[in-house]
């Protein structure tokens, strides 16, 4: 932390005094900028994850372009079960498919215990390539997603309306489902100690289909294995982010789940939530990302809304509440960052 | 009233004593029953629709063939859309599209007030001869798609993930999307009351898309449109059920509707709903639709579970929290009758 030039983003999520609220996006690393879609343009997504100077290059783009105050890397969320034993391949338009999807006992046998450092090498080598070149300028965050949410790919094989694939998985099968995601919480685990010991400055778990199961199911599918990695994840100073989209049934646990930092999706009133938990965690979110649509004057008003909802004091992290849209002018984004980084200065007065 | 011999769905919807919890599922005449498909094989879908005798037969399917305590009308909710002047396609596997949708003041011009006697007759000739073929068995329920719900449907012109077009809207032109969500009322208004005046015994407002908005959006957008049309539907005894998939956030306005039943979806605890409402409102749902891929055994316990969580009295109507997934067995959904008939009836021993 000492190394930074701007720490704002590591002292929100820690509830430390800031002189203004901090504001990264999900997906900040993508699409909506013409300069990602010319990287794009010459290589293929996978690629991009494997070549640390490839995925170095995109990371950077939105600190020197956008101004945002925190970098994540480049990376995708199928790494894992590829190192596990699951090659994936990018359909444009479709998504990322695994031609060999996992729907019984025999399918699963082929998944192996993973080591980062030999089979996500390029990932850490991303990481130590990024920080080098941020230099101190803001701080870096690794991601994963949660062990359900590898779960429901690796069985449905690809992107899915009903989920009925792993739904019949854990009716039909509980201990099967409880088997692998056992697994897969360890390889996450490891994944995430591996980006911390290579440099990152904090993780955040991505649960994106927490939201399609009841409560019930969802605390024993998806909460348990989180509260799984949190607990194993190798970390010393380094913040850990939760956002489970959708999961507004289940907010105390996840909560109570150890995490530094819960992140809400865009239907969460932020001012209750944070009524709610008090100084338990600090907060990331909550634009809904389609305001990125509007006019710059109609993005002022809504991100005040969420600023003045937050209130005073440090514990804000400002996000939208789901990734940035692949359409929007990257001019919008801009617009928002400015706006939280004037707008928010009033909150950390003392 | 007078004339059902089975009316529980009827008094679980007003709260009057029953002897065992009635259910019906959302979308039970459809592609799960093998009957349904062979209709479905010798006309088209917009066919079904249009014509009475199709409509009645694929209606009163589930009535013979599963034995649910309400029938439903067969219909769609694009009906209204194309009444007022947008003709729609259905593509198989990419659901209804309308190849003209509404993004601009000069598009809306085409939208004309409706007349259901005349724009929609052969719905309402569809509920006079399926009230003529049920001679009294069940209820039948009459439905529309909310007013917001239909705005998203002719604006993006077809389904959407992100729901762009129309989110630019109601951000960039909020007048518009405003003047179309009011004429767009005025029609379903007139069309539920068409369809009271014609018979049916209840009617259904789904929000599909209410879950998409943030709670202000929600409450500027959809929420005070459902409100128009509950004030503005001619009923005598017919009661009102508001279903809007995803809004955990507004179930205090949805239940301060003038709605008589409030729709649950799987992801609400029915029981503390209940609790917080108290006897202001029924309670409809809310089993998980995957539920439906289990055994018997697994059912069984998903629905107790329900039943419990609802607990003692009336007041409950068992359904799915959305609508039943194509690929379900039709022997489950009967197992899941069977069980919530039987498994009820303790609830309702005074």
């Amino acid at each position: 932390m000492v190394d930074l030039q701007n720490d704002l983003f590591l002292r929100a999520c820690k509830r430390l005094p800031v002189e203004r609220t901090p504001i990264w996006v999900m997906r900040q690393a993508g699409r909506y900028l013409p300069e990602y879609r010319a990287v794009r343009q010459q290589f293929d997504f996978i690629t991009m994850c494997k070549t640390p100077e490839l995925a170095t290059e995109v990371t950077l783009q939105p600190i020197d372009i956008i101004g945002v105050d925190a970098a994540i890397i480049f990376s995708d969320i199928l790494v894992i079960p590829e190192a596990m034993g699951m090659p994936f391949e990018m359909h444009e338009g479709r998504g990322p498919v695994f031609p060999s999807p996992i729907r019984n006992e025999a399918d699963a046998k082929i998944l192996k215990d993973i080591d980062p450092a030999d089979d996500l090498k390029y990932v850490l080598d991303a990481v130590s390539l990024t920080k080098s070149e941020l230099n101190g300028r803001v701080p870096l965050i690794g991601f994963s997603g949660s062990p359900w949410t590898l779960l429901t790919y690796m069985v449905e094989g690809q992107g899915s309306k009903t989920f009925s694939a792993v739904k019949k998985m854990i009716y039909s099968n509980p201990k099967l489902a409880h088997s692998i995601l056992n697994k897969i919480a360890d390889a996450v685990s490891a994944y995430l100690s591996a980006k911390i010991e290579a440099g990152v400055n904090a993780v955040q778990i991505f649960d994106t289909w927490g939201g399609i199961l009841s409560k019930d199911d969802f605390e024993s599918f998806s909460m348990q294995y989180i509260s799984k990695v949190i607990s194993q994840v190798k970390r010393k100073d380094e913040p850990l982010i939760v956002f489970a989209k959708g999961v507004h049934f289940s907010l105390d646990q996840l909560a109570d789940s150890g995490a530094d930092v819960l992140g809400l999706d865009w239907t969460m009133d932020i001012g209750q939530v944070r009524k709610k938990f008090g100084d338990k965690v600090a907060l990331q979110g909550n634009l809904d990302p389609t305001v990125l649509y509007a006019d710059h004057e109609k993005i002022k008003q809504e991100a005040v809304k969420i600023l003045n909802a937050f209130g005073n004091g440090s514990g804000h992290i400002f996000n939208l509440g789901h990734g940035i849209l692949p359409d929007v002018p990257p001019e919008n984004l801009k617009a928002l960052v400015n706006v939280v980084k004037e707008e928010s200065v009033v909150y950390h007065t003392a």
